[in-house]
């Protein structure tokens, strides 16, 4: 198994003749490498490579190779589920220094850019050309790690994941190949779809180098909501009754009250303390309004109310303050570490699953808020838990097993954008109990050595 | 190498053993399952097993295993690029009599459904409950088939291909071990996206037995015009322009000049011969109007008009024109065999390659009429060869060779809709060099004796 407590004699000789100083074994290096922003464990690799090119990647699989070495992709490190945590050593590859965007098309809508270049990277090339990009998983991720774990966010349920949003990729495999999948063509029949089967590998298949996306044209009007809900299922009706109105909401978020009050308590506000949607509209100026009149409509009858954000600072204060839930969740306690963790149900679903989960956390003593990109049917518990309380991790543990589960007994899946990493392997197993014996198929067909960030989504780590 | 002249020796007693009367050796049956929609030359079967259910899928895998016997998986057999056709012999696995649509849910907007249910089946069971299945490739093909071929069609512009439509497949392997992909959520990050792997994979990587889909709600006003446009280069710019304005048109069709004319000689009618948009509006009320107007704006700024479809007969009659153009055009001559390929490229060099093609066409001797899905950057060619003139295949087949190289030099793709079946396998490998391997790799492993579907997509047929 490649992986051990020792670094392989000559491996850092071999790395650091091929590399020079993009090969970093400084200890601030290695920590800032040995973590992503999940509760896992931390684990320090070898050495780091900062890969500045695609030959700088395929220098280190060829001197991994050699030693069963195992690499771990790593782009911001603000994974959830332990994705780039080097869990049994090996060399972190670092791909934030291949940051160029290289193309932009406003016509055809597209960009291709190297794998590290960021997200707000990416909006700030694309804005003055009139266009954005749609998936925003709330942190600022690089483009490439974005793909490898398939993620999403707020605005999936408007313009759907990075499953929907990326046309191509190029990947380098175990073997030093490279290989290009997909291309600028809004539809093909040609070939098996391998554009799709590396979006979501987490590394495990291949290191993402470049991704070819769809973009958007920045919308002529904007309006963003907060609507303050008598109670959870009232606030899950008004979603449903929405999405199945077919109104194209842009975003449509769920804080419980226990969100609300730390999001409160983080950012010196004062919303009313339940349960609130968070809303945005997006397009042209006419379907916007109408769009916000027929919600505040929806939202009126189950008993809520709509609130316009009164100006684009106040809007972009609403969603900075979603995007730091996690640390607002984090600031209740002191000394705590945070778990972030994700399902996702069909919608028909989510009321009941959202409900059992939080009268479950009301009977615990684990302190969790909730917040969900609810349109899609997908919610998020942060765990918050204070460093040393064995039996808070315990009961944690417990809750979030029974809350996996749940989702899964309700035609769900035990992640909906965190990925597989660390924590959801069993439950992988759980939730695709024939399709991890083809998965497991293919990663011994790409991967014979087993360097791909081994230990991830289809291995159980002892 | 599975597939011979010869049938082996003792596969026929042994599988009319395991299938009885579901096997089938009528000369009947054995020509209907010889051929598609396609050009390809047909080639007869060994047998036809009639698959009543998975058990039956598994049997004859099972006993053609031992005797490295090709299994054709067969569906509607409306495909157009020989994915049918045994074109090695073997067993052809006609899946029609799978044909119960298992669930409809009207809340989660999803379905699923056997294999060999029909898109217009499934649509008379969607319909009154208010659904329908928005893929629309114009013939009546089996969701099977669609699936494992990655069709699109008119509606694709709007409502996308069947890779964003297909939530999870049920596929018998090779081995006979049955896989369940994918799932009822909206999204998932768990695993490997094994639904989009077996979606396009042509029955080369297993047979799908079961497909569970996002459907739609039926739109409250639909609307559908028809734009006689002065060339084929403003047509197009209209196209280009409606997209960028985000109109979200549900269908947006181009005809040239020749097709226009064969439609008018089949179904006797009398459009004005110039090339022609074909257009279909769904939504709410006010939003068709207002799109309606819009649409009529930009066509006419390009020199075209709109004429609106009186009633909802009238529209029908439309899109069925439409949907029989390939009839249509094989009328154009006596004796004619039909030959219709696809490619497709970036919006923004569709109207370069569409008449690059078509002043080729104009200096040759072979007649093609096109029709494109040109939202989605995609068109077709339908060559009309009289039986006999091998001169005409020959000059079609320059033609063709050219008009994919052109596509591909435009950063297109070989095929957007048909698939790579048999006459494709060639500009796979133009348009993936590194992809084929990986591709090889995937079916190696999936299909080690290599009897799903062989010769096709990855091969070149001898």
């Amino acid at each position: 198994m490649p992986g051990t407590a020792e670094v392989p004699e000559g491996l850092i000789p071999e790395l650091l003749e091929r590399l020079g100083d993009r090969l970093s074994l400084s200890p601030a290096d290695l920590e800032r490498h040995s973590r992503d922003e999940s509760h896992h464990e931390p684990r320090l690799p070898w050495a780091v490579a900062h890969c500045h090119g695609v030959e700088d990647v395929q220098a280190v699989l060829e001197v991994c190779r050699g030693y069963l070495c195992p690499i771990v992709p790593f782009g911001a490190g603000s994974g959830l589920e332990g994705g780039a945590i080097p869990i049994r050593g090996g060399v972190s590859v670092d791909l934030s220094g291949m940051n160029r965007v290289l193309r932009m098309d406003p016509e055809d809508l597209d960009a291709t850019v190297e794998a590290g270049v960021t997200l707000s990277q990416l909006n700030s090339e694309l804005g003055p050309r009139g266009l954005f990009f749609p998936v925003d998983p709330g942190s600022d991720p690089t483009l490439g790690g974005m793909a490898a774990t398939r993620a999403s966010g707020t605005m999936a349920v408007r313009y759907g994941t990075m499953s929907a949003n990326v046309l191509g990729l190029r990947v380098v495999l175990a073997s030093g190949e490279v290989v290009t999948t997909g291309g600028r063509a809004r539809k093909s029949s040609a070939g098996y779809d391998l554009t799709h089967l590396f979006t979501g590998s987490e590394g495990t298949l291949g290191v993402v180098v470049e991704v070819t996306l769809r973009v958007q044209p920045l919308p002529e009007a904007v309006a963003a909501a907060v609507c303050p809900m008598p109670d959870l299922r009232s606030a899950v009706r008004a979603v449903i009754e929405t999405i199945q109105l077919g109104i194209q909401v842009a975003r449509i978020e769920l804080l419980d009250e226990v969100m609300v009050g730390a999001i409160n308590r983080y950012q010196q506000m004062d919303s009313p303390v339940t349960p609130t949607l968070l809303l945005e509209f997006q397009g042209a100026r006419d379907a916007v309004a109408e769009q916000v009149r027929e919600v505040a409509d929806v939202v009126g009858a189950k008993g809520g109310r709509l609130e316009l954000m009164p100006t684009p600072e106040a809007r972009s204060r609403l969603w900075e303050a979603r995007h730091h839930a996690l640390y607002a969740a984090k600031a209740l306690r002191p000394h705590a570490r945070t778990w972030s963790t994700d399902v996702c149900v069909p919608v028909s679903r989510l009321a009941d699953c959202l409900l059992e989960t939080k009268a479950e956390l009301d009977r615990s003593r684990v302190l969790a808020p909730i917040v969900g990109h609810v349109g899609d049917g997908n919610f998020h518990l942060s765990f918050v838990l204070e460093e040393g309380r064995e039996e808070q991790f315990q009961e944690a543990a417990a809750v979030h097993a029974r809350m996996v589960e749940r989702a899964l007994r309700m035609g769900g899946t035990c992640t909906g954008e965190h990925g597989v990493g660390i924590g959801k392997t069993s439950f992988l197993r759980q939730e695709h109990p024939s399709g991890v014996g083809v998965m497991r198929q293919l990663k011994a067909t790409l991967d014979p050595l087993g360097i791909l960030n081994p230990g991830k989504m289809l291995e159980v780590e002892e």
